[in-house]
C-alpha cells in the first residue's frame, strides 16, 4: 500500500480556530499502526479543548484533535501480529503511561503519569495528534478490529459504547430486572438506555427536555421516556416503582440540578453512575444518599478494554449507534460540522468529518 | 374463594413409591400464603430422594416432594399485603432460617440450619411438603408473580432459572463479549446458554452426546454446539479461540470427565461455574487451575432472590423454556410422569404434573 | 434468675424531655431474649430523635429510646438456644423484615419496610423500646456475646465499630498500604482511624478542630492528626503522597465544607466513604470526582453482621474503644447524661447511662 | 558509581548444573534500572526448572536462574526517575506483555504472551536473565524500595510475600473475624499465617507434618497448629467451630490429598485459596463443594502490585519473614546453597545466596 508522505490535517493553530493544512504523515513505532481515518466524531471535549487548552495539550499551530475516529489499518510498526494491513478499526482514547500504579492495576484512562509522553502516556486528540487528518498512528491497546457490518461513520463512536461499558462494569455489572433511569437522552444517554437493554435491565427511563431526541430514545429502547418540562421524574419514578426508586441511575447530562435528581429517585441501596460533567459546583443532599446506603460511582473514558466488550456487543446487533450519527462532512468542511454539533444545527447528535475520502 | 378441607396429593410411603392420597388441605400462617398447584415439575433431586431420603426428609408415610411448581394464590396468610388472592405465582424451594449467619448475609440457599423447622428453615419438596398435592404452603419470600405469557408448566421451572442467574451473578456476572462453554444440554445447560446471549456473551458453545438436545441448544442460541462423540470439545474451543479458551465454562452434566474437561478449555484468569453434582470423586489437575489463575464458582440452588430477577427475563421474551418442558401428565399419574423423565422417554427433558385439574 | 415483673425506664413523654417511670418489664417471644441493660450510650441520633420525632417513632409517653447498649441475658424465648441466661452481650439496633428485597440480600439496615412493625421490621431505641431501661427485648440476630475483657460501658459502643467496619466492607476491605484520610476525631472517626490501623492500612490522616480529641487520635493510632485551625488539609495530604492524595477518605464529621474537602484529597481512583450526616444540602465539584475516577460510599447503620465481627476485633485487642468513653451516670441522671454529651462537657466523647445497677 | 564491565554470575550449563561464570554486566535500557543482587532466595521452581526447563526459558550456558533477589539500584535506564541509584529495593518476577487482554485489565501475572520477549514479556529468573548473579536488569514495574529495617536476605522473599497478598486479595480481601485455615508450614503458608494474622481474621490454623516448621508458626502467630500425625485437622477444626468449618482455607502445600482436605474443613459459602502446585492430578469431592456453595481460588505470582503493598506490611513491622531465612551461602557456594534447600538441611526453610559481596 503507498502511503503519501504529505497528508491533509485540521490543525489548531488559535483558540477555536482550526485549519486544513498539508503535514508530514505520521509513522508507526514498535507496537503501533498506522491508520488511514475513514471517519472522526466531534465530540463536546473537542468543543471545550479548542476554547482553552486542556491538560498536557500540544501547542496552537502543533496540534490535530479529534479523539473519536475509524479507518483502515495501513501499515504496522514493529512486533505487531495483532492486525495486518487493511484491518477495519476503531480506536479508544487512552494509553497509559503502563507503568504507575493506576495502569498497572489496569486503570489505565486514570493514569497518574496522564500527559507525560516520556513515560510513555498518550491521550490522542488531547496529547497527541489525533484523528481529524488523513492519517494517524494509534498504539495497538487503543485498535480494535470492527465487524463489516458497521459502517465507518457509525464506529467512530467506539470511546462512547466503551465509556459507556465501563460505567455498568464499574458499577458491578450484573442488573437483570433491575430498574434503570438515564438523565440526559445525548450520545451517552442514548447508548446507556440500549446497553441497560442489553444487559436484561428491567424497566428503563430516558429522562430529558428535547422531544426529538426522546423520541430517538424510544426507538432505541426505553421503555418510557419522561420531558421534564411535562412531568416531574423523580415523582413519576417513585410512583411506578412503587415508592422505591430505580436500583440504578445515570446521570450523562451534566446539568446542575441532575445530580440531586438522580440521587432522589434512586433506591435505599441503589446506585447512581455519574458521565456527564457539570461545569461547576452542584449542591446535593448527602443526607438521603447516606441515610439509604446509596452510591455514586463515576468513570473517564473507555477503560479496561470495554471497547473491546463494545465491538462484540455491535456485532451482535444488540446495539444500534446509527441513528445517533446525524451528520457527516467532508475535512474541509471540519468547521461547518463543529457548528452543526454545537448548534444541533437540524436536530443533531454526533456529527462526524471523513478525511480519507478527501482529495489529497 | 372456597378451599376444600381435604386435597389430593402424592406421598412418599416408602423408596421409590408415591401414593396418590387424600389429605388434610394446609392452611397458611404469617407471612405465608396456600397456592392450588397448577403444574409441579420432575428434578433429579427428586428421584435421588424418593431412593435415598436426604437430610433434613420427613419421614414416609408423611410426606409430599416436589419442589418446583406454579400455581395460584387462594389464600394468605396474617401480614400478608405483597400478594392478593387470585395473583399467578411460582415458587423457589428454599426459604432460610434468617437467624444464622449465612443467613444474615442474604446467602439464605446455604443455611446453616438446613433441616432446622424449629429455627424457621423450610425447603418445601425436601424438608416440608412440596408440590406434588392440590395446595401448598409457601411462605412470601419463595413466592414470585409471573406474567400472563408465561404459562404455569413453563412457570414450575422458576427454580432452575433462579440457579443459573444466581451462578452468573456469583461469578461477576458482566460478560459483555466474553466467550462462554456450556457442558451437558440438559434444563441447567439449555437455560446457561439462553441467559449467556441474554446477558451479551460473546461467542456460546454447548456440550454433548445427545443430538436431540443439543438441536434445542441451537434452537435456543447456542453458536455452536459441539457432540463429544464426534469432536474433541476442548480442541475446538481452543481452535476457535485462537489458543486461548473460554472466559467461562459452565459444567452442567455432573459427569465425571466434565470438571476436567471443563478446566483445559478454561482461559488464563477464566472462571468455571459448576453446577452439575458428579456424584462421585473426580480427578482435576489443579496444577493448570494454579498456574494459569483459574477459579471455581458453585452454587445450591437459587440464591440471592436471582427468581425475582429471572421473572424479569421471562417478561422480557429473552428466555424461553417452553422447550423444555416435553411432557406433562394429570396428577394420578405421576408415576408416568416419573418413569418418563427418568427414562427420557420420547426425548423427555423436563416432565410436569397437573394437581388442580385433578379431579378432587 | 428471678426477673422483677416492674423496671425503671427512661420514657420520652415529650419533646426533650425524659422520665424516669416504673413500667412493666418486657418479655421474649420467640427467637427473642430478654437483657437486663448495663450500659445505654448516648448517641447523637438520640438528641436528635429527642428533639422531632424520627420516621416509625412510638408516640409520647410510650417510648424508651437508647439503641447503643450492653448487658447480660438475663431470659430466652422459644427456639432460643444461640445465647445462654448469663451471657454477657452487646447488640445492634436494626432488625429487617426479612423479607424485603434488600434483606434478602443482607442489607437489612436498609430494610425498604422500615418502621413496619407488623412486617416484623425493629429498631430498637427508633422504632421499639430501647436500652435506656433497666430490661429490653431483643431479637436474637441483634445480640452478640462479647469477650470478658470488655467492660459494658465500652461494649455499649459495639453499633459505632459495626458501622465503621460495614464502611471498610462496602469500600472494599483491602486496603493493604492504603492511605487513608479521616475527617472529624469524634467517635466514628477515632473507630475509623483505628480499624484502618487493624486493616494494615499505610499512612493514617485524622483531621479535625479539637485539640483534646486529635490528642486521643494520636493515642489510638492516628500516624498524622491536622488541625484544620492550623493547616489546611488538602495540601497536606497532597504533599505528603507526592500529589496523589489518599486512597481512602473517610467523612465522619458531618460538616457542611467536608465532602468537598474529602473529595479533592481523594487519589484519582480512589474511593470515598461518607459516614458524618451534614444537616442539609452541600455543594460539591463533581467534575473532579468524575475526571478523576473517584467513587462515593455510604452506609448506614451497621449492616451485614459487622457487629460480629466487631467481637473478634475487640476481643484480638487490636482495636480499643474505652478512651472514648469518657462519662456515665446513673440512669436515674440521664438527662445530665445528655448534657454532658452534647455540651462535651469535660471533653466528653461518649456518655453511656448505667440502668442495672439503679435500685429497682 | 564504578560498575564494573564484567561480572559473576550462576549460569545454568546443562540440567541441574549451575557454573559461577564471568560474563558481560547488563545494562538498563528504558524504564530500566541496574541492581547489584545482595541476596537471592532458592525457590522449589528453581529446583524445578532446573531439572527440566520451563516453557520459554533460555537456552543451556545462556541462562543465570534466581528470581527472588534484592539488592541495590546502581544504575538507570532513561526515563527513570521513580528510582534514584543507591535505592535499597527488592523485585517481583513478572513483567507482563502490557498489551494482552489479561494484561490491560491489570492481570500482568498471567500475561497471554508469556515468554514472549519480542513483545515485551519478561519473566527474570524464568525466561530471562535472572538474580543469582552480581548484576541484573530489571523494568521498574518490578522493583520496590524496600524499608531500611528490613535487610537484604529478608528482602529477598518479597514475591512470597507479594504472592500470599495476591491470594487475599483475590479471594475478596475483608477477613475481620473470619477463621482461617492454612495447609502446609513452608514458606508460603508460614507468610499466610502472618498475612492472615495483619487482616484481623478470627482464629488462624496452621496444618503440617514436620514439627519444627509448626512451631515456627506458633512463634510468628497461628493461634493453633495441627500435626497430621497427630491429630486429624478435619475433625479438630469441624469441633472448634462448632461443625462449621473455616471460612478460609489456604493450600500451599501442593500435597495430593491437601486439596480434597481443604474443602472438608471449609464452612458453607466458605472459600478455598490454592497456592500449592500439586505435581500431578488429585481426587476432590466436587458434590461437597457445590452443595455447599464453596469457591475455589487461585494465584499464580505476584500479581497487580501487591509486592506495594507488602512493602508497606514489612515496614508496619506487621510481618516477619526473619525466622524464614535459615541459610545464606556466597555465590560460589550456590550448590550447596541449593543441597541444603532440597535436602531441608538443618532445619533449612529458605536459603538465600549473596552475590554481591563475592570479590568480583
Amino acid at each position: 500500500m503507498i502511503i503519501p508522505t504529505k497528508m491533509k490535517a485540521a490543525i489548531l493553530t488559535k483558540p477555536n480556530h482550526l485549519e486544513i493544512q498539508e503535514v508530514k504523515t505520521p509513522r508507526p513505532g514498535p507496537a503501533e499502526v498506522l491508520i488511514r481515518v475513514e471517519a472522526c466524531a466531534v465530540c463536546s471535549s473537542d468543543v471545550s479543548l479548542m476554547a482553552k487548552p486542556w491538560l498536557g495539550q500540544p501547542p496552537y499551530g502543533k496540534f490535530i484533535p479529534g479523539h473519536e475516529y475509524a479507518g483502515n489499518v495501513v501499515a504496522l510498526g514493529r512486533t505487531v501480529d495483532e492486525f495486518q494491513v487493511g484491518d477495519r478499526v476503531a480506536v479508544e482514547a487512552h494509553l497509559g503511561c503502563l507503568r504507575c500504579i493506576n495502569c498497572r492495576r489496569g486503570n489505565y484512562t486514570a493514569c497518574l503519569n496522564f500527559g507525560n509522553l516520556k513515560k510513555g502516556h498518550r491521550a490522542n486528540g488531547f496529547t497527541t495528534n489525533g484523528g481529524f487528518a488523513q492519517y494517524v498512528v494509534n498504539h495497538i491497546n487503543t485498535v480494535h478490529p470492527i465487524p463489516d457490518s458497521i459502517d465507518f461513520n457509525e464506529a467512530s463512536l467506539m470511546t462512547n459504547l466503551g465509556c459507556v461499558l465501563y460505567g455498568f462494569e464499574t458499577v458491578g455489572g450484573y442488573l437483570v430486572g433491575d430498574h434503570v433511569a438515564v438523565i440526559g437522552p445525548g450520545p451517552l444517554g442514548l447508548i446507556s438506555v440500549q446497553v441497560a437493554k442489553a444487559l436484561a435491565a428491567g424497566r428503563v427511563y430516558l429522562i430529558g427536555t428535547r422531544e426529538s431526541r426522546l423520541k430517538v430514545g424510544e426507538e432505541v429502547g426505553a421503555d418510557r421516556v419522561i420531558n421534564v418540562n411535562e412531568e416531574d421524574p423523580v415523582k413519576v419514578i417513585m410512583k411506578e416503582t412503587r415508592g422505591r426508586g430505580a436500583d440504578l441511575v445515570i446521570e450523562t447530562s451534566g446539568g446542575l440540578e441532575s445530580p440531586q435528581m438522580a440521587i432522589q429517585m434512586t433506591k435505599s441501596m441503589g446506585k447512581i453512575l455519574m458521565l456527564g460533567l457539570p461545569g461547576e459546583p452542584v449542591q446535593v443532599d448527602f443526607e438521603d444518599v447516606i441515610q439509604k446506603n446509596k452510591s455514586i460511582y463515576t468513570v473517564r473514558g473507555e477503560g479496561r478494554a470495554n471497547c473491546a466488550r463494545g465491538v462484540s456487543l455491535w456485532a451482535s446487533g444488540k446495539v444500534n449507534l446509527k441513528p445517533l450519527v446525524t451528520h457527516s462532512f467532508p475535512l474541509r468542511k471540519i468547521s461547518e460540522a463543529f457548528q452543526t454539533f454545537v448548534e444541533r444545527r437540524g436536530g443533531a447528535i454526533k456529527v462526524t468529518v471523513n478525511p480519507a475520502r478527501e482529495s489529497s
